[in-house]
């Protein structure tokens, strides 16, 4: 996170690459041929799709797989262009699950990934993950940055947070300490995030009406990130929580796993979960 | 829906295929094996993968990567004995995106297509659908069943429903007949379920104590289903719905999609997405 | 329904009645008493305090008993100016549980009456109620309806309708005849809602850009709740939901239930409730 | 807390205050009434009704406003009988929004405040809130706390948590420092909880199942609101906080407030919230 980026992050025509209307998916296409080329003059390093009303309203006026097969042709046509144009900056796609739409396409980290393999794209595209969006779509806040990560789609982060008691999009500076450091701990197990970053896509609250709220949130923001960035460092450095859960899958390094299933021991014992253990342990350090 | 099937519907371990236990996997492998066997025996036409706790409590103590790898070896291992020994049955897999787990790995239909097509497995599996997992998933009733039949996934629903404003599964009969309308529609507009069917997975409120109301909410559900088969037959012989839907994406179909991105058009104008008429249409069928 | 009515919704400054600045509070407050006089002066017979952000952002900074006590002396002076000019129109208030807020302090229907019997006004207001916001207050749509008839405050509807998938307020036409049917039973029950009534807060999908949409969508409105009256007036007129909800509390019409708590009986028998049952009775007239 | 207590939770026959069986509800008096006895004779101070399942399944079966007057009688019962008998320790009800049922009367801590005032028993009863709870109705973790404290209702705490990404109750030791300080400064700004106390009615997980993990749960949970009442002492010595809070509302302490609503003075300035600051402040303390 140390490197200076440039991140495009072209809204476009938020939807059109499903609008039904061809005329409107042409126009979408047009702007962000532009914003490739401009991409490549600036020498940026992350283009960001942030499709944002890429999905529907009511089913009853939708033909769901037409639209999906009209995205994966739009980001077909992007691949070619970037590689057209030489363009060497990493793709992405922002998951979301609903807001403005009732569902769209790009609902969390897995169903991108779904979306790319089924149109052959996973080795053009990373995910940019928001982890407010993550809680929109059910999941607990790092939940689609450690997905990502394990799979290998984490490419950046918008470093935003939601309310977790609202079903909306609150885009809040991040000052939960406990959830920064949980999302700099997958940061670190995968040796960094570059050429992508943390990025601060949050908007102070209306009733923040001071200009200094516009400081002091960022200035929180990157302190709770600073605080869980240490966090996680000694958590890793200290070993306990990880050797826990290597432990935990220890009985498949024995080489009974490949063979496992035409073996069969009786009822297997209980081997505890120890969640308030690893509870314990992460709270030593937050 | 009108053959005679045999459903086997293995619940093996639950959450055995992503145990950190190789033990517990293996068990739950032999369980499976056993299944097949019987299966095969009986002349099953339908195996469904129940997993209901292939998920995690805690990320904390859980490595993600590891257990769905885990749990792509056992399916793929289910393929290999199902083919081994001749059994001809359709493989599905049942999603549900929680509880008791906090995060089931099955969330929804996108995510096991994910996952199925990650691990190879694509060729191997259907989906079988169970509308009150899709609610618990943050969709509408009906999504995942469209969903899953327009990507060539659908194989069979479990026809229960949820109660709208509860996030727990209720396993209730399905009483709406709107919602059993929009499932019909997509039933037959993919041309029916076989070898798959509509199953009642559901059970009386724990409040209906009196014998009668075991088949009194049969019938009910039946004829609720009944009357959205009907409904969804008049819907679309009547074709009013259809063509809205055809019309809203015809200029895709007038050889522009397909060269879209090089054009510019000016602001394309905008199109009603007409979702009031839909509505209304779909009204006068229910 | 059939009588003219006019009604005042002053929105004056949402949130104004919890406002921790006193200047604010008081130029909501004559906003409110202009809005009074000229309610008064053309004749009208309700006027709904639709506050909308009374509510808090964050616990931390909000002083949540004042504001309380703040909106109290605020609904207090309304109905002390009320008196003063004569005004004899309806007061009512509307509850909505959050957004903008992450918290509104008339968040449902038992919540208003709560605040209005603490600070002494129950017999000064009733409610107005918007089905959409009682589903996100995690109730069903009719939910808040009934509670609000039930204690005598239902004083009139705004017959919106949201999308039970989503967690904010998409003031939806109502189009399911359900839903309608549900709200028109309770109406009937408690003898129509004059001078309140049914009222259209809502607005067509964004995507809805045709003229003709406003037409289709109002239409298609009315005659869902058309159908839902005519539906509820069959369910009541044919008498055999009521009959079996009469039945089931009978044993307290037998004197027993006064003297209930000095009685042992040993185990009570178990009564079904029979929900299915009640379920495709209603489903019969809808 | 460092009070010795005897608490009496009687679950007596769940839901029977409201079951429409006159027989059941006689049923659970007699198991309360001796409940009442026992707490006497073993110098109970507290007695805390976790009614559980005093709710409905579903409208359709049920007379909303009967089984809140029951409820209502059936508390006035308790409250006679405890003084016939001199029972004196503190009478509580444990708010829950639903689960098992669907809906649950006692929904949140304003509603069962609205409930006793409609019932003229609000002298006679105080609140035991389980924050997990408090989530399931929508609010955040520590909002009913707040709610009952400002209203001198907070009697007790459950100090369970739950997960704020489920639906359902799970009863989790409360491990988060964050909502621990929040809830110990509440404790702390009301002088303390006597004779109530903070209650751990959490289990461990099901997967943890080695009999350490019932010592670890139990000792991490005490640190965390060990750490949570250090954090809250120190937050409010240190008075920014506070500071913030009281300058924000001052305006009301010049003698406006009272006599706002006659006032206008052209368009208010805005005010900053300034929530960012809040958070941030707070974060120096956790």
């Amino acid at each position: 996170m140390g490197n200076m980026q440039l991140f495009a992050n072209p809204r476009y025509m938020n939807g059109a690459a499903t609008n039904p209307d061809a005329h409107a998916y042409a126009h979408a296409g047009a702007q962000v041929k532009k914003g490739l080329e401009i991409a490549k003059k600036l020498g940026a390093e992350n283009f960001v799709f942030w499709g944002g009303r890429e999905g529907y309203h009511t089913l009853l006026n939708t033909d769901v797989r037409r639209e999906l097969d009209h995205m994966g042709s739009f980001f077909q046509m992007v691949v070619d262009y970037k590689e057209k144009i030489g363009f060497t900056g990493q793709l992405l796609i922002e998951p979301k699950p609903k807001e403005p739409t009732k569902h769209q396409y790009d609902y969390d980290a897995q169903t991108v990934i779904a979306f790319l393999k089924t149109y052959g794209l996973e080795d053009d595209f990373k995910l940019n993950i928001e982890p407010n969006h993550t809680t929109l779509a059910g999941h607990c806040y790092e939940h689609d940055v450690v997905v990502a990560s394990k799979f290998g789609f984490l490419g950046s982060i918008d470093s935003n947070t939601g309310s977790p008691d609202l079903g909306w999009d609150t885009d809040q500076f991040p000052m939960d300490i406990k959830n920064c450091t949980f999302v700099m701990k997958t940061v670190i197990e995968q040796g960094g995030l570059a050429p992508g970053g943390l990025n601060f896509d949050c908007k102070i609250r209306r009733e923040s009406t001071d200009l200094e709220d516009m400081f002091i949130a960022h200035i929180g923001a990157m302190d709770s990130f600073a605080r869980g960035l240490k966090n996680a460092a000694k958590l890793i450095e200290d070993g306990t929580l990880a050797s826990l859960v290597k432990e935990r899958y220890s009985s498949f390094d024995q080489g009974i796993g490949a063979k496992a299933y035409i073996l069969e021991h009786g009822e297997p014992k209980l081997i505890s979960g120890k969640q308030e253990k690893c509870e314990a342990i992460a709270n030593y350090f937050v």
